[in-house]
């Protein structure tokens, strides 16, 4: 096996530390990168380091935003303002934001519960969030944790922790994905479908 | 649409400008990498830098080197220094010695010719091909080139440039992948496949 350079072995390396790229496609993108000019590989490493110093998350809802300002939900003013989305990480606030059928403002939570991982509430930002409902004019929270155990159950604890303060809360609905063929749909997925089926 | 903050959109930019990399996992990887050290981030940077930097063409057959020194292959003294592969590029060669099959050493061609994109004879490690074939002790020239029209071009490019010298000059084989089925294969394929076919 031919060996590859050391210092071409060494950025295959790292390439393949990014989570979602395999050793295979971390040496594809090592040798595509030799056909690249001196000063774009420059680019490159100059916006990883930038990436790296510069992003931050936004102070008030954890969503991503840089030099430690606020991100760009928060900042516009034609947002609603009482419309709370609580996701489990900034990611998930990109996935809603992608559809742009929300209007409201988002809370990260930065993680879910995990007596597994050992992730408590503490660990959570849940008093920012109390916070957030007691002092700004929140009428509805949605509570779109993922659909997985972890998530479900950081839902409930969420829904016991908020139920005081009498904020309307919601939850994502569970049904049939988009283009979802129902021989190919989990039995719990199916029942979630059957429980919360809609007038026609 | 959540803008992503600039800083980070400039990664995305900047990842998805690597060959295979498409925007949906520049932006995967972008986000990925904030959950990184800093210092990973910095060491995958300088990675980059250095491979643009140190990494090289082997000046005897420009495969992959650094530091302008010679390949591991032209290194290698247990080398067959009477068999010479002629590839297109550095990576060709790369795929052969995965295989381990070939113990010569190779020659790049850096491309192949091609009238559509304009590459000429003289664009290509052509001169530099027939004097390491009149001053070395090659025996055999195996012309391994894409199975391309402009690969096959090529390959008859050389067989009539090499026929001269009176190296022995081969062509690798064409036929059936591995693993290939009767039905899926093209009908090129399949031709090559039974104008080939050998004593069973």
């Amino acid at each position: 096996m031919l060996r590859l350079p050391e210092i071409l072995a060494e950025l295959v390396h790292w390439l393949g530390r990014i989570p979602g790229v395999g050793p295979k496609s971390a040496e594809r993108m090592a040798l595509a990168l030799q056909d690249w000019d001196r000063t774009d590989i420059e680019k490159l490493a100059a916006a990883l380091l930038e990436a790296g110093e510069r992003v931050s998350g936004c102070p008030q809802c954890g969503c991503l935003a840089q030099d430690g300002n606020e991100c760009a939900v928060c900042n516009d003013p034609g947002r609603d303002q009482t419309l709370l989305c609580v996701v489990e990480t900034a990611l998930d606030a990109i996935a809603l934001e992608r559809g742009g059928g929300f209007d409201g403002r988002y809370h990260v939570l930065g993680g879910v519960l995990s007596p597994v991982k050992g992730t408590m509430p503490e660990d959570l930002s849940m008093a920012q969030l109390e916070s957030r409902i007691d002092g700004e004019e929140v009428r509805e929270v949605i509570i779109a944790t993922n659909a997985s155990p972890d998530g479900e159950a950081t839902a409930i604890y969420l829904r016991q922790e908020l139920a005081p303060s009498g904020v309307r809360l919601t939850r994502l609905a569970r049904g049939l994905p988009s283009g979802g063929q129902l021989d190919y749909t989990d039995a719990e997925t199916l029942q979630s479908a059957l429980d919360n089926r809609r007038e026609f």
